[in-house]
């Protein structure tokens, strides 16, 4: 039987994560090109438990090791095998400019300087609201995408639950929309950036704290042009997220923007997340752009699944962590769904590990 | 009533194109950062038609007039519009080094030079066809595109019926695909992609005249790890291109890319074609990156529709015509859609203009 094959139904067995043979052979491709297991698992677009489990496998198959448990390294049995399987290893043709998000964070310097400058200080994340900020790079790149796209100048914009990304300051930084209300379970963040909006005049935007799992009121149904979220992976994050944020839309042609990783959630959950905005939610989706989120790494990393499940000692030493940047739109006879969530596993299930 | 709304509807009614208001707002955005035609068409994300009669609606209302039919200018009355609507210019913020794809044709200068040089003698777009090629910086992204997915080192590539791009020949100067098949209706591409192959020695690489309204043979079918295509916006076009591609796909995992462009289909059929990806032939959507793709204007511009509808008389002077570029991957289930077209609007329906 294929190795692979084998390899990807007794790891789906184990982790209860979906995969298919094409996703072991990227392991592979990743193994290639580097030996840092984080990295493996950046290139490997798959969930951490996922990738994990592969590792594991082919340690025990003779394919890799790892050297005191530090770096992950291919043995003669799995050179071999690469090379029987016409394996390549990872190309990056990516703009060094943009950093492949066609936007380049840099296109505007004072925009971006003055951005890190009140970054500075931000509260540093934490494990309870599966927090882990992007980089001010990618914060600063999703306002300039949003920018471009018609969606940001004189237009009404809800930043909902992930400011610890920053993004509703950095809009509202911008100085183009018409409003801004940005809102997250944390209070530290609400109180760090209405202290930002008042010191600098900023008086078209405000921060209030917000608990996602509950619905929205009527005031709020309905009432914007344009919302940005980055929910976990979860099916209830998803509709607590983005269901709740479509429902704040005012009309057909509204968009909505989120970050979606491949690393908390596999490509089968992708096509039912799909599902649900296309048939369910009655959206189209107009952009993803891959690899366009990049979080930094978050303190509290010792503490979850992903480090207690991983092959190796070493935390990550650099960037691991992306997702892709989706813009959708709605179209007429479009949901607004707007449910309380019960749900327990809002932060975490099979797929995930990271919170 | 909401002028932006009676303007939606009235044009829908005329042109049989779906619309809603914030269509007629983004066209105004447009008409306030252009004043040539079809860079407003550009500007509104908008099938040809629906911009011609949004315009003319426009024209007759007092909002915007043409100089001797040249240009298109907002009248004091249009001015007020805007104004009163908050309206503001398109802004554009993309990547100069990348041109807003992510991934510069420049990296590797060689094969860029290469390229460009070998489609220098290439045979002129003809209609019958609907041929209409894209830049060379558009063929050679693509390729890197493809590259950096891990879909090129290894794999075997069919690029289908879009040679006048020549990304099959493209794919194969590459030379990391494991082969490559290039098919297209045009006897004269595929002349030209075989004079080269042999000339240069690349023997992995083959061209071979087909019409894609016919169903594959056995021989065909499951066969190729990643097809390459670039069908016009049509139903019927859709399917033969893109659901016969899916066909040639040998397992889940697999790949397909393609342009789809909002300039001979609407936001509206964009859905639709959703549906039938994720629903109907099982795959999900891992990439769109928009205006991706940038088309040379065509030399028989003057006969299509488009040129007809037009409410000015000057043709385009600069890349107006743009798509998206679309990644799928097969998931296991997926549908090999192989059935023959017997559609007679194959290339041109309501909401298409351009061939």
């Amino acid at each position: 039987m294929d190795l692979l094959k084998e390899v990807a139904t007794s790891v789906q067995e184990e982790t209860k994560v979906r995969l298919h043979r094409r996703n072991v052979e990227r392991v592979l491709s990743a193994l290639l090109t580097v030996n840092d297991f984080w990295k493996v698992i950046d290139l490997s677009d798959l969930p951490v438990p996922a990738v994990a489990g592969i590792v594991k496998k082919f340690i025990k198959e003779g394919i890799i090791f790892t050297d005191d448990r530090e770096n992950i390294l291919l043995t003669q049995k799995g050179y071999d095998l690469v090379s029987d399987l016409g394996i390549s290893p990872v190309v990056d043709l990516s703009c060094q400019s943009c950093e492949g998000r066609g936007y380049p964070f840099h296109i505007d310097k004072e925009f971006y300087r003055t951005f890190v400058e009140l970054a500075k200080e931000r509260p540093t994340p934490i494990r309870d609201y599966d927090q882990g900020a992007v980089t001010p790079e990618t914060t600063v790149s999703r306002v300039l995408f949003i920018e471009s796209r018609g969606d940001l100048a004189g237009k009404d914009i809800i930043v909902m639950g992930a400011e610890d990304d920053l993004t509703g300051l950095a809009v509202a930084l911008r100085r183009k929309a018409k409003s801004v209300l940005v809102i997250d379970i944390d209070e530290r963040l609400i109180e760090y950036d209405n202290r930002i909006f008042k010191d600098l005049g900023i008086e078209n935007a405000r921060a209030m704290v917000w608990d996602l799992r509950k619905p929205y009121g009527e005031d709020m149904l309905g009432k914007f042009d344009v919302f940005i979220t980055d929910p976990p992976e979860t099916f209830a994050a998803f509709r607590a997220f983005i269901g709740r944020g479509i429902a704040t839309l005012k009309e057909e042609g509204c968009s909505g923007y989120f970050g979606l990783t491949l690393r908390d959630s596999s490509i089968f959950r992708w096509k039912e997340f799909q599902e649900i905005l296309i048939n369910e939610y009655g959206t189209v989706i107009t952009d993803i752009v891959q690899d366009f989120n990049h979080y930094m790494n978050w303190e509290y990393h010792d503490e979850t699944r992903a480090a207690e499940i991983a092959p190796v000692k070493r935390g990550p030493r650099d960037i691991w962590y992306r997702s892709a940047w989706y813009r959708i739109e709605t179209l007429p006879g479009f949901k607004r769904w707007n449910e309380p969530i019960s749900d327990e596993v809002f932060y975490l299930d099979e797929e995930g590990s990271t919170t």
